[in-house]
């Protein structure tokens, strides 16, 4: 706060954002690094869970940061929501993840594969849509990533349903429960990144 | 976008308010018949299905509208917020049924035609209270719904905790397990129609 | 109404919300009494029931004078939705006590006994901050206040995962999934704490 800086405030904000937008794909590569291949799994984890307090500090430096300026890029309970909504992406990626180690679970099958795939997907429209915040010429294409992070979304959910089917057919009932816990915090995860999606499709309706 | 038309552009978005709350309760509708007369299903569910696709367009055509008008006859955010909610209600009737298919549950009980009637009151009030968006004279009793959804919701909360009790006493935990997603979706039905009311809630304390 | 008051309107805005409040600590204590000592358990039953119709009362009390008030202490819809937050920690410690009834559990394990404790923690945050939303001055510390209940809700979390961990060691299935219930409306009563603390956040923010 001492430090003088040449770069100005509106502009940092972005750069925040930008960075746990980062952070998102960072951890959701991590998991897909982890289901797709069942070794090393305390070290895989481990990463999981520094990613997920490197967003933790990302957030936090967001929402102070909110505190001490007087000028926003855009409505500040919006800013604070975007922070949050980032934040629990990364948080049930690592709750998913948690669980698996947890419960001891065996080999991640295909569904879980196919759920970490479409997280990571999501983040990295995250990714593409952030950049867009910055210039009002870049409102409206904004949108697009929206659009396909809600199709992302309900692929998603397919997916966990279809998951939840085979789970009765194959597994005994304390399986059933365990995978069904780990199935819903990855289904969450999209989830959340639909919430990020609707705070890019508000800030884009209200600065049209 | 080319044709002119008299009508002004409000109206419109009042119209496409009140073509998804139709929407609601013909899916509500749909779901009452399948649970009540467990009979030529595929085709019953076909048709939810075919309502869910219904009420995503009238959704897109509501965001689509925002981002084209300058003026809107609410809060940008609101009329976002109400789409995403009748959306979700219609979303959340779809996942019960498409649960009751895939796990290839037998013929539903009486908690759960319960549960589909209450969700069918609940869009009945929505359908009552849109039209009522489209004059300040009418946001006063906008609140008498809300209330009465409201109520609902409690009602439909209090089936799905004594469904959840006699599904312990009556069947083996693999179908608990089922029914209690099934029940699941259909209290989160009501949930939804909560939200749909908070935001008329909203609406009407801001223009008050 | 018809009464004259020298009390400001204002004031009394504060006076519900810190009303509130203290019914929030008041049933999260009652919980906390009925799972340490599990004993007189209707009568303790019966009193978080009243609490809960007490919460109620004062959320209704908060949502009709919205309706009547042309000046509001802070953004309408900021205070209808911590109502309805505090609202909604209470229905779901209700919620867990009732789930215990219903399920017939036995006696609450040490992991229901600790996330009674962090209800209650996160219950008294709120209060101590409620009283500071009544001056501009006090807003800057209120955000201390959110930090701990992000913190409580944080541990809430683990005291879940944990707990499930330890059922399926310990339990039957039947167990696993009816403690599971009680554990997750635990869970979400610490949540819907932290929904207050974003409003809280939030009109610190606006007003700073």
């Amino acid at each position: 706060m001492a430090k003088i800086s040449i770069m100005p405030r509106e502009e940092k904000f972005f750069d925040l954002i930008e960075a746990g937008a980062a952070n998102m794909v960072r951890t959701a590569e991590a998991l897909k690094e982890l289901v797709n291949d069942w070794r090393d799994i305390p070290e895989k984890f481990h990463k999981i869970t520094e990613l997920e307090h490197a967003g933790d500090s990302v957030t936090h430096q967001i929402i102070a940061m909110l505190h001490r300026s007087f000028v926003t890029p855009f409505d500040r309970e919006d800013i604070a929501l975007l922070a949050h909504s980032m934040d629990d992406v990364v948080d049930f990626i690592h709750s998913a993840a948690d669980y698996m180690m947890l419960y001891k679970v065996g080999k991640p099958n295909d569904r879980v594969r196919e759920l970490a795939e479409i997280i990571l997907l999501g983040a990295k429209e995250v990714v593409a849509a952030a950049p867009k915040l910055r210039k009002k010429s870049g409102l409206k294409s904004l949108l697009e990533h929206c659009i396909e992070i809600n199709r992302l979304e309900n692929q998603a959910d397919q997916a966990y349903r279809a998951a939840l089917v085979e789970l009765f057919e194959e597994h005994n009932i304390a399986d059933v429960i365990k995978w069904r816990e780990i199935y819903e915090s990855m289904e969450s995860a999209t989830d959340r990144c639909e919430d990020v999606a609707n705070v890019f499709e508000g800030v884009a309706l209200k600065n049209a």
